[in-house]
């Protein structure tokens, strides 16, 4: 791959290879990451040095050229590699510095679904909640559990997040509910999904069509405050314990810059239904690191999730139910097999038992009003080196 | 009440002290329903005579109207109702016939929520699937259970419901799941209440601002794939046993149509927490009642339910979580006391053990194909008349 005339940033994995998608600044303009600048399409468009006959960079979210469908990727990331390769563009163009530059929530989100799908996270949980019996329940195997999430408090990367109140499960049955700030406030550490291209009510995508409908991927964490779940959840499952606040990243990686990063997912036993047959999985050899205050708690894999994006693309579908530009679907906490791969709290501490202890010496449990988290990821790249999905962050705040 | 100068309707419920909002019609204008007609506001705006500083009523659907708040939506109805009663506008406004016009989703739906909040409903569900324990979960008379559903799905009524395909328990544990069409496909009879102006994230909303925040009111009927549910909800909740479809009404009820249908909702012990405390309660007689294929087999009270609409606003957003425009919350099915008065095919058929004779002859435990559910309800109106909410109606397709 031709080297860009981008001077190459501070940091690495923002490279020509990676090019994801954002929108910046007071005017909410559309750009792509480069090195450690963006550049900016909606200038592009309008100074006619980059196509855009729909109108899709003119707008102030990603949702008009995520609906435009997989051609108008692949023709804009072109055109885009070619302007930041061939050097004759470098005075036409509008670089803005990635430092500094505010960074909103790149689309409007429609629906929000969370998946359930690390098979050592199922499995964590299961032994914790229920130590007398098999700790996966009968259905796991067989097809992705999910749960929808509130779409309306998915938020961009360093949003403050405001520790929730709520009920508590009472010391004795009968008692009153404590009432108050969640004393056991969590991460999920998780991978989104993207979704561009929708599909009709009563019809079922099957995984093989993955890239036709999912536009890009971004870092998700899914926080969490478990004493409010434990009471809430039966028998309906989560709601309030999850619904405060969802942060995802600022830069949309698109499919496009993954294709080296794909890989086989873990063998699936029993083999599953038909209808989520996936013959050309796109397992992606993510490595995410989760960071409290700086130190570095977990080393999730997304490389060994148990179900594809693709088989969960099909999962929430096969039903007849549609998908909308904009859905946004995550694949639930990342762990991995050794316990420091573990991506929540209530893992790497197994239910508060045990505590983190952080650079600075000082223990963890749960979360602390002024702790900050952030989770980050990288993944080879199409030309060999690595590429830096984009981080997302967050500061607990009383 | 002055009368309106339009013709009676063939069918009561839709006079000057109603006027439901919906939006109608190859060009989507927005509506108001009197009578036997529909007042084209659009029109109306464009044409100078309804006020439209802010361009509302030139949306092709309900959601601008809805965020410009209880003032906006009070001066409207005033102007309204003085067009509807001075003969002089007779000759100005457009009024289309109802028969025979399109109705379309009035509003684009941000988050869908779906509470759990009748008593009698949960306690005839823990009766059929716990009938060893007590019938009500421990957090049930503390808070108003409630999941989320998928927003993406709900449809207007009158829109053909697909019949929904997935995997269902296997009859030996170890097996394969069965999978095919749902055999156990059910209806939920349901109140909706529609947000018109948000809230920002990190505050909570006290049930006592339930007026400020919602725009109105519409029937639901929110389609249960029992089968599919009872594999799939654990431990995350229901999922594609209801994310296939949910249908509501085309004419939403604003709230200023229902002061005389205000009732004292039923005693609760023990009493809630404080941020619960719902003083002058959002109680409403609304008579529902459930037709399939023309026979009346129920007729739920929503006057009996145990979580006022309030109260369910205040839970909703107590641990921070924002309301966005747009927002439609759900009570859950309404049932009463009475056997007859149950709002779902599981109750009144007691898990399918027994089934229901239609006018026909025919016999029914869950639906079949071909089948019509119709959901209608009336209110005491301001003027101690009835008024008759904007029904639910659906068939099945294969």
């Amino acid at each position: 791959m031709s080297a860009s005339w981008v001077p190459e940033g501070e940091l690495p994995g923002f490279g020509i290879d990676h090019l994801p998608f954002g929108v910046f600044g007071p005017a909410r303009h559309i750009g792509v990451a480069i090195e450690d600048h963006i550049l900016d399409l909606t200038e592009g468009a309008s100074d006619g040095l980059i196509d855009d006959p729909g109108g899709e960079l003119g707008a102030t979210e990603l949702n008009p050229l995520m609906a435009a469908g997989p051609i108008r990727w692949a023709s804009l990331r072109e055109r885009v590699t070619e302007i930041l390769v061939d050097e004759s563009h470098r005075d036409r163009v509008t670089l803005v510095k990635r430092q500094g530059a505010q960074l909103h929530l790149p689309w409007r989100v429609a629906d929000y679904v969370d998946f359930y799908s690390s098979l050592e996270h199922a499995t964590n949980l299961g032994r914790m909640f229920r130590p007398d019996g098999e700790p996966l329940l009968p259905n796991w195997r067989h097809l992705p559990v999910a749960y929808h999430g509130r779409s309306g408090t998915v938020v961009v990367s360093g949003t403050e997040i405001r520790r929730p109140k709520g009920q508590t499960r009472p010391g004795q049955p009968g008692e009153t509910p404590p009432f108050g700030p969640s004393r056991r406030l969590d991460i999920e550490a998780e991978v989104g999904f993207v979704v561009g291209v929708g599909s009709e009510i009563g019809t079922s995508v099957s995984p093989d069509a993955f890239s036709e409908h999912v536009f890009g991927v971004c870092l998700v964490n899914d926080w969490s405050a478990r004493d409010i779940q434990a009471w809430e959840y039966v028998p309906l499952g989560p709601f309030l314990g999850k619904s405060f606040a969802t942060s995802v990243a600022g830069w949309i990686t698109p499919l496009a810059a993954l294709p080296g990063a794909r890989t086989t997912p873990p063998p699936q036993h029993p083999p599953p239904l038909d209808y989520l047959r996936d013959d050309e999985p796109w397992g992606l050899d993510l490595a995410l690191e989760v960071r409290l205050n700086g130190t570095l708690i977990s080393s999730p894999p997304f490389g060994e999730i148990y179900w594809t994006p693709g088989q969960q693309l099909a999962q929430m579908t096969i039903n007849g139910a549609s998908l909308s530009t904009g859905d946004l679907y995550a694949s639930g906490t990342v762990s991995g097999n050794e316990p420091h791969q573990r991506g929540s709290l209530i893992e790497l501490t197994w239910n508060g038992e045990t505590s983190l202890t952080l650079e600075n010496g000082e223990e963890r449990t749960f979360l602390e009003d002024g702790d900050e988290v952030v989770i980050s990821a990288t993944a080879p790249s199409n030309s060999g080196d690595r590429i830096a999905l984009g981080e997302v962050r967050g500061v607990i705040v009383p």
